[in-house]
Formats: structure tokens, C-alpha cells, sequence
């Protein structure tokens, strides 16, 4: 419980929730700051579908986080005041189990074999974790996108652990929409010849950058896309366009860090995703919540559109949850919160003073 | 010069803007109603990405085109009063010359050796046919999505030949948002280990159902899908749930029709669209403009946005030509002209009675 990267073993059978157990459980994490005496002073951070547990650096010769100018000493999260911890989400590519783990029956990567991911398996393996460290309770719980679904989850199974609730640019179920494009990203990838129906020996690089660009897409705003590149002209059909090398080098960037299966692990547990897919009464999930709770939504964002966001807060003040709605406008569209840090900052900031 | 389907034949050499030429030329093209003995009730209609010259049925045993309810007998298009041509543009796979025709030298299809093709080409093939036709002037231009690019080159090359232009859903230029797209689509079929470099025996309709998935998110606005689909529960990974079966089913459909060449060659050339290229003062072109001219946008179009069509007016406005915008309001997105054909006919009409 002090700052820094730690891994966590679990040598009890981890079931899954739509089937399946893999044993060992391997889950990766970073901490920022000290734990109060009182264990009173936590924020659980839950990282987005392409980044990792490692929110903010350490030192100065750490490599930046992806959220640097959100979390450290004197930030907005500030690391002298509460104990900061992000952990990585299994099915993700950076440590915790996942489709890479050597599978001890075969010696071998699970690949496809990895049982299937949902979010509240991701969930499940935090409160093991969390349980394990002795962590009961949150000041807030704070999430962005795939984070904030995991910390709604959070606050409707463990609704008593935590006093605020920040969730920015999600949705309390998959749309249509979203499934639409993530389909359209799984067969990209499946149409990859090195693909092999999910037991490459090498990433298929191929078909991840082409589903990154997808992807890509639906980060950013057209509007934003076309003022970046005002100047952009096509010139020949071979020469690719300023545009053309933007994706490219972030797709690049992308499939050189970010296994295949791992991807299409998470982009079926965000198709699966719908907080009230249990219920017969949508409004008696949101009931359970008893956080404050934050929904920041951002105005040009047309993955998780601001109508989704929308939708989420009047579910939760139908549920009388004690909730407040952000609407925030920017031209950054879902990637917002990345680049927006110290507006956003500034309303989790307030928020948490409340 | 009477109603119905016609090809027509050029022995001449047709030479391609950027080089490359053809011989022979074959245009495919339908007519509905009588040209009048003065040549002057001549609606010329261009026909948009996907469809064909077949605009609408000619009797009852035809099948529906694509624009049926606006053009005929007594319809807002009437072809009581007009002569209406649509001419099958070069490069799309309904029967004018294409990567499909048969290359004179080797006895087989071009396949990816045809011409790179652009909008201007499209344009010379049919000004080639028309004055063959001794049709030298129109009462109306008008065009729909790539259709409206076809009709803008019309009205700046040959300015004096029409009296009205109508350009739905479109734009002067490509711009970055719509190139990245295509780009995505593009590597999507070149991923597919069929196409063969172009040089496939059978059509790789895996790369052209997964690219048209991806053309198809950018013709409908996610909102009107989240509304289409609002029972959509995507239940196990392995189930396609309604918004996948949708998309897999226009896929298809598609794939089955359009040749992978065909449309890779029509992406290149709106991807090298702009009327302003070269042209130092972009405001120089839009001057050549004589007609009467109506800009149909509509709000929910994420392809050619409301902005991109406002810039379209705003150049006409500011190089003194006689220009409408309409701003319509609907949400059906870039496929508005194929789906509320009352509406937009009504827009069209009223114009034409200016």
C-alpha cells in the first residue's frame, strides 16, 4: 500500500460469469500516494479500453501515464491527499490475465481459448484484489468510457463501498450503434489471413490497424478531423494524404502495443455490456446505487453520444440516486477526457468537494 | 430519343484525366418520357455511388430504380413534361465502361489495370454521349451524393447549358473525415486475401460486405439506428443480435451486386474531388457558375455535413451565383433523397417553378 507497480496472484480458480475458470489469476496495478491509518482517503480509478493501469508516472524517468496531468503530487488528483490505484483490466494486454496468460494445462497462450470476458468479470477480479489488499471503501470511484462502465458496475454490486461516483463518456448499455462499429472492427481483424481463427503465432497487425482506424473514427469528431487537416488534399491515388498518415501512424502505434484477441476480448464484453439486462424493471438497478454521482458528457462526442449520456442521468434521478449532469462542450469529441484534463479536472475537483 | 435502356458506343480513344485511355467507350444509360421538339424539357439526373442509371421502372413488370417514387408520370419529376436521362457512370458496374469491361489487348477484364478514374472523367463520358445525342442544353441538373459532385462539374465546365442545378447531400471537395473513411474501406478489401491485387477470378465479397458495413455507418446517423434497433440486446458473443443481422443483410446484398474494383476505382475518384484544385483562388470556380442553383442539406448527415454544405453555399454566395440553401431537418442522415422522396420532390419542384 505504498506507491508504486505491483502484481497480484490468485491461486484460487476464477469462474467467469458466462462460463469457464482459468487459475492462476494475474492481476497487474499501480498506486499513487499513501494509505490513511483510517483507509479512508481512496480513489479507484478505472482505465478506458486502450490504456493501462498506468494512469500517471512515478518519477521522472517513469514514462508518462495517460492521465499524467490528472494524477500525482499537487493534480487534480492529488496523490499527497488521497491513495490513487488503477488496476488493469484482465483480458487486457498489459499484465493481468488475459488471452496472452500460458494456459497451465497446455503451457501455451490461451489465444481463443480464453473464457469470455464480461465487465463484471473485470469487476469481479478488482474485488478480489481489493478484498485482498484490505481495501473496503472509496472516497470515489472514477472512470472514463470502458472505465465508467466498470464503475457504474461498482456502484450498483458494492453500492455502500464508495462516496462519489465520476463517470465520464459512457453509457449504462451497449447501443446499437456502438455494436455496429465494434462488428464491423472483430471481422476486420477476422478477415486477417494471420488471424488464424484466433491461435496466431504473431499478432495480425493488418487487420488491428485497420480496426484501430475504425475505431479511431469514433474517438474523434468528423468536424475536429476536418479542421486538423483543413490544408489536406489528395493529390494521387498512391500518395497518401496528410489524414491517410495520421491513422496510419496511430494504428501503428496501436497493433505494435495491443494484442488482437485481447482487443476483440473487450470489444465483446463492452457489446455485452447493459447494466439492466437482468432486471425486469430497468429503474430498480439504478435504485441500488447510493453515491454521489457525477456524469460528465461531452457535446461532440458521437460514440457515447451525449443523448446516451442523456439517458444514464435520467435513469439515475428516476431512481432518486443523488446525481448531476455535466454537459460539457469541446470539439475533442470522445477522447475529451484525454486531452481536456484540466477542465475536467477542475468539475471532478469541485465535485468531490461537495 | 424515346423512353427506355440504351448503350451507347464510341470507337474513339477516351483519354483519362490522369492519364490512361480506353477504346472502346460504352455508356449504358435509361431516358423516361419525350424529348420535346425544341430540346428544351431535358432533366439530366446523376445517379449516386451505389445505384445505377435505373432512376425508375418503366412499366409495371420493371423493377422499382432507385429514385421511383420522384421520377414518372405525374410524380415531382414528371416525365409528362421532362425528357429525363440518367447515364450510368463510368467505373460503377452496371454496364458502362468499368474495371469489369473487357480490355481490347489481352481479351480479359481490366480488372485493377483499368484507368484511375475521376469525377472529370465521369463527366467527359457523358458530355461525349450527350452531343452525340444533340442534347446541348438542360432545364435542370440534378444530382444526389456523388450524384451533386457530377452535377457541380456540369455547372462550372459547360455553364451555359443549364437553366437550374440541384445538388442534395454533397460537397465542392473531399475532405479529410470522408478520405479517412475510404481509406478504411479501401484497406478493408485489399486485407481480403480473394482480392488478389485486384486481380481476383471471383469477387472478394468478405472485404466488400465488411467495407460497405463501414460505408453504410456514414449513410444512416447512429441516432436514427439506436432508434431502429432500441430492443437490441446483443444476449452471447456468438449470437448476432438485430443490428448485425441488419447490417450483415445490406452487406450482402450489396456484395452480391457491386464489383470490389468498381467501387475501389469510385472511392479513389471522390477521394480526389475538389472543383477548387486548380484553381489558385478557390473563389475563381465557383464564378463560372451560371445556373440557377439549389443546395439540399440535411441536419443528421454525418457523410456530407450540414457544415461542409453550408461551405458549398457559401462559396456560390460569395462568387455572386444565384444560390438557395435548404437546411432540412430529418434522421435518416445522408440517405435522406432515397428515403423521404415526397419531401425533397417537393423542394425540387418548387425550385424548378422559380
Amino acid at each position: 500500500t505504498s506507491e508504486g507497480h505491483y502484481k497480484f496472484i490468485s491461486h484460487e480458480n476464477f469462474e467467469f460469469e458466462l462460463g469457464g475458470s482459468i487459475n492462476p489469476l494475474e492481476i497487474v496495478y499501480e498506486t499513487y500516494g499513501e494509505l490513511s491509518p483510517e483507509h479512508d482517503n481512496v480513489i479507484l480509478i478505472h482505465h478506458a479500453l486502450s490504456p493501462s493501469h498506468h494512469v500517471a508516472s512515478h518519477s521522472e524517468e517513469d514514462k508518462p501515464g495517460w492521465w499524467e496531468n490528472m494524477v500525482g503530487p499537487g493534480k487534480p488528483i492529488d496523490s499527497h491527499k488521497y491513495f490513487v490505484i488503477c488496476i488493469g483490466n484482465i483480458g487486457s494486454c498489459y499484465g493481468s490475465s488475459s488471452p496472452l496468460s500460458i494456459d497451465p494445462k497446455t503451457k501455451k497462450p490461451y489465444r481463443a481459448n480464453f473464457p469470455t470476458l464480461t465487465m463484471n468479470d473485470i469487476v469481479h477480479s478488482q474485488k478480489i484484489l481489493l478484498d485482498c489488499l484490505k481495501i473496503k471503501n472509496f472516497h470515489a470511484i472514477i472512470g472514463n468510457s470502458v472505465g465508467a462502465m466498470l464503475s457504474l458496475i461498482w456502484g450498483i454490486l458494492y453500492p455502500d463501498t464508495m462516496k462519489y461516483l465520476v463517470l465520464t463518456s459512457s453509457s449504462y448499455k451497449a447501443y446499437p450503434a456502438n455494436i455496429a462499429n465494434r462488428v464491423v472492427q472483430r471481422e476486420v481483424i477476422q478477415l486477417d489471413p494471420e488471424y488464424q481463427n484466433g491461435f496466431y503465432e504473431t499478432n495480425p497487425t493488418n487487420g488491428l490497424k485497420i480496426a484501430r482506424k475504425l475505431g479511431h473514427f469514433t474517438y474523434r469528431n468528423p468536424a475536429d478531423l476536418n479542421q486538423k487537416f483543413s490544408n489536406n488534399h489528395k493529390i494521387a491515388p498512391n500518395l497518401p494524404c496528410e489524414v491517410e498518415n495520421y491513422l496510419e501512424y496511430n494504428a501503428t502505434k496501436f497493433a505494435t502495443q495491443f494484442d488482437a484477441n485481447c482487443y476483440l476480448y473487450l470489444l465483446t464484453a463492452m457489446d455485452l455490456f447493459d447494466v439492466t439486462r437482468d432486471y425486469e424493471k430497468p429503474l430498480e438497478v439504478f435504485k441500488k446505487i447510493q453515491a454521489k454521482t457525477l456524469v460528465i458528457s461531452v457535446d461532440s462526442d458521437i460514440l457515447f453520444t451525449p443523448q446516451q449520456q442523456a439517458e444514464l442521468f435520467q435513469c439515475l434521478k428516476d431512481a432518486g440516486a443523488h446525481a448531476h449532469l455535466i454537459q460539457h462542450h469541446s470539439s475533442y469529441g470522445h477522447d475529451t477526457f484525454l486531452v481536456e484534463t484540466d477542465v475536467i479536472g477542475k468539475y471532478i475537483v469541485d465535485f468531490l468537494s461537495q
